[in-house]
């Protein structure tokens, strides 16, 4: 399994934050890395762009440690071929030079700290988040640990396998964790969105439950098309007749699950009616700004139909895996643009002003 | 099996709420029921007095659907033996005349609706409450379903049992929905108090997770005897101190649960803090007055840590009998003072002025 | 709720085994029985005629604790309208006059013992089991408790329900035991059978699953119709191609879980070899004769890939509804065929050489 | 970190088997191994000695895939201290030097296939088996990879730890997967043995279970100083009134669980009936010679009360350091002799001939 079989140029092209802040990216030349013990290097093809990626760029995620440097490539949808591996990198894993693998928001996980032990390298102590913590996806060449690289499934096209390794699998893992059985009711919350429309697909055709989608009226097509049996138009309902809405169309309980999509307080305060007993409200979307607690999260409230929430960070990469495989058998296909690395800054401007439709996948090649 | 072997007389003693709203009980002779189908007659001889029994009577509890009426007999923690079958109640269930069986806050559910299918009959929609939707066990007879009410296991006394019946049952099943695992760190808050010493009981001899009990300094040697490895005096320690003695009492990451067995909204809002990645909080104290979220359940700062909240209404059937279990092993023991009917009144006095030492316990015979 | 609207003969017919032992049944007048305590009279207008009521009619059955009277009437799928309350059932039950509702071979559980608490119904020491311990479903009318009856969905014909109570339940009740999450693979085994079609419907249209049916080569069509991705002619493997079969087609590793819908020792001594690492065989069917034990289940072969082996008797009243929730969307389909009641014997005729093609349903009018 | 303040000898002293297939050790001068990429070098003190051992020191045992070399340093249940880091070791592990980490029957796992995926790295496709597919812990220096490698946790002696690795890990990840509840009945079969006395205390005081430990009578003291409320002497009952001693002491319904620690078809013959309906068998012990599937395992048998059976390979890292916690509680002991490496033969005939009283531990300094 020889490297020397592929030519690896001396430099490569990556798009940076030249001024972390704003809304402005950078085509630049970088030297290229050579991947360090157990490590690979990577040739990306393509790159999902999320709305973290603008948190990061624009130092606005109040969740953010430091401030972004200047420099610093951003992404964490990343997908390409291994091209060569570092030192002792086949003792830590089977992957070779020339597999297709994927970056993701965890760009690597520790694996032996607490939470990594029970699955949940979404809150790695010592985990790196790709585009922030590690240079990210939006250059054309990156390193990755050989042990935590995502093997991306045959006859899934890369630039539709970008966007499963973020928005994908923290809808997945959302979904798993919904407590939700096959044949029970689901209300998707924000389900016309970059995440809601994957996690309608993966529920309702991937995991057959019952589907309702909630978000505004112009989105009520992307809604069924991707499996909801029902869509409600949030703009036309106060709290009080959204759920009863969702009553009457459960049969008179309420949903088993709702998985909150939008980083909306709003979508929160409306989710716990929308339950019905021993149901569960998941929530994936992060509101910005100051915090506010649940809508309704009271004991008494909760205690008297045995209500629960639970939250997910990001998926694991056992949940990356069967996400992929949804997504490689077409039970789920992401809605999306490919544009070049240097309209980049023009996405995160259409991002801001809300005009985006879909996932924004750059093409690295 | 012919109930022609028991003496039932045509009158018997209750202990009725002459002046609902008021703290005034009075003992007064009624007529004695007959079992209809499916229906037992308990000669009760126990039964422990809880503070829902205050809130029914006093009208003061926010959740109750309409005002107690006058000559509503009280209490849901009774314990007796069966005199009397009604027609088919053989059908129905194994009891027999002569069984010791207990009384508990759901007196009897439907068994048919999707909760009660589902295990959950605290949230069966045609349950009736014990002391308040039919007459409770402040009196020395008492009907009940065949098929619902709870066999006492031998060896254990009535007088422990009945406690068991609504403080044992509910925070058994609070700690089963802990969703932790032996070994585990488990905080109850409240755990000096009636619910919160059987907590530590269960949660640390019964189930082997390893308990820190919250609450004020007097309660320290109740807890310490309870089995805890360790106490927190609440009055010594502001939000953040008490996050951090948690932290270090527990190796660094926090608890695996939290559960809050007081009505207290600022147990609720220290109690997020308390938990290690992954914990869930359960909630089985009802704060009164104007409802407030539990403190802390923002969507971001539990999906960075991703952390769960679930909820306790009261165990079923087979959660009261696991819990009876425990006590008639002598895993659980009650602290009670067993006093007369006819100083029930003086009994409420107590409980409102907070003088109350442990769980009473009428004797009805 | 009057039952008087109703107008209800004195007289009824029913198909009786006159001859148990032998293929015999008899078509005779009986008297209507009167509601008792608790109880509901229904009157049937559709029931399955299943395998088992072929083994208690012919005693041919060794789980049978005594032999069959003459004049038993039996049958355990039957649909119908309640038509009459006894005392007290409105105490225990929703069920009004005019509900439809199902009688299931579980006919009533008690309810209180251990495995009724546990919702495992199918093992209540105090079960009755329709067409054998208590007169069955070959009826125009039957006594049912008003708690245990199973409600019948608006929207699904009755026909259509009866084989949903038993082989519906059943093999609904299995792949929930089966512990395989959508998008995994299973097996099922005998899949064209009046169980296994069932099945492959449930398994792939209601719950996600890949399905792979294995049976013999004349049932590929109904197999493949009835949702699963591949056949295998059982025919045309040894017990070593048929295991590198399905590792081929399952990606290399196995199957999850393999289902076990035929009553044959054969098919369990093939189907632990089909099971990936840490999958699970779930026993349904139960071959006759002297027992064997389950091939290849030898201690240390499963500690190898650490394999588990379940085991479903009945499904319980929850599953029941669940089950028949999918049939009322359409979800699965059964295959029957509608004969009158003096064609019974007939059936059981038809039944024994193995003719029989799908389900055969009474129609009892 | 620097590795320099530690004083690595060029050679150190290890017990090879200079003759597989017979029993027969010899201690001898090594070379220091250097560690790779990823790998760390551990100054073993103290390693067990294991049944499995003799296993492959003597070729006697089935399951391995090719006959062990002369020169095969053995040995799986190390306890040392790291000594030096190998390059890039620092990126996977937390691992510094001067850590006191455990070596395991699995010495590595590749931590990305499926099974490990999945958390059952005992079925690590690429799994090396220590003392087997890699030099042991037989030897005073020992090479690992960081992140695996299990962390000892302070105030347990690595003699006793050392035991805790194999017999320990396997138990609790047996009892972990048995099913059963705080409370509940768990048979332990060959209750007295190296793994049994382990799971009896595990059982009981870490996990709250009520257990019922079964072996020869010579056993009763240890078992019930491990903490088992019930010895029953195997050599007094035949099948049938074993089950009914467990019956009976199980207040008529049969354990929950049996846990078989023994390495013996009738061990496995038996636990099935000891058995309570819903019960599940766990399958610890691996019996040798030609294999002979589990007693009883019949489908029909299996049904008519809903019994499982899983099956344990070893634990994964996670209840490696869940087991060792209990043990550095106190809550378990092992119950141990320290002999020096040059008395390892002996060791080995004293465990032929069956005359080993408790753990063997080699003190290797």
């Amino acid at each position: 399994m020889s490297s020397s079989q592929v030519d690896i140029p001396k430099k490569y092209k990556a798009c940076v934050y030249d001024k972390p802040g704003k809304i402005s990216t950078k085509v630049v030349e970088l030297d290229m890395p050579e991947p360090g013990p157990g490590e690979v290097l990577i040739n990306l093809t393509h790159s999902g762009v999320c709305h973290s990626d603008f948190g990061i760029m624009t130092n606005s995620w109040a969740g953010l440690p430091h401030p972004t440097q200047p420099g610093q490539v951003g992404g964490h949808e990343g997908v390409g071929k291994v091209v060569k591996l570092g030192p002792g990198s086949d003792q830590f894993s089977s992957v070779k030079v020339g597999d297709r693998v994927g970056v993701k928001w965890v760009s690597s996980a520790c694996g032996s700290c607490p939470p990594c032990l029970e699955g949940m390298e979404g809150v790695c102590a010592n985990q790196k988040i790709s585009g922030y913590y590690t240079p990210g996806t939006f250059q054309q060449y990156v390193l990755g640990p050989a042990n935590y690289v995502t093997p991306i499934p045959d006859g899934l096209e890369s630039a539709d396998a970008a966007p499963m390794l973020c928005a994908g699998v923290t809808t997945y893992a959302a979904l798993r964790k919904s407590g939700a059985i096959s044949g029970q009711w689901v209300v998707i919350s924000g389900a016309g969105g970059g995440l809601g429309h994957i996690a309608v697909q993966l529920a309702s055709r991937g995991m057959s439950f019952r589907v309702i989608g909630i978000d505004a009226g112009a989105k009520e097509q992307i809604i069924k098309d991707s499996g909801a049996e029902h869509f409600i138009d949030v703009t036309k309902h106060d709290d009080k007749s959204m759920a009863e809405e969702v009553k009457k169309l459960t049969g008179g309980l309420g949903a088993s699950a709702v998985v909150v999509c939008t980083a909306s307080n709003k979508a929160y305060a409306q989710a716990m009616d929308l339950l019905r007993f021993g149901g569960t409200l998941v929530c994936v979307g992060m509101p910005e700004g100051k915090p506010e607690p649940i809508g309704k999260a009271f004991p008494a409230f909760m205690v008297a139909k045995q209500k629960n929430i639970t939250s997910v960070a990001v998926g694991n990469r056992r949940e990356a895996i069967e996400a992929l495989d949804f997504a490689a058998r077409g039970v789920v296909k992401t809605h999306s643009t490919r544009v070049k690395m240097d309209k980049l800054t023009e996405v995160f401007e259409q991002m801001k002003e809300g005009s985006l439709i879909g996932r924004v996948v750059l093409d690295l090649q």
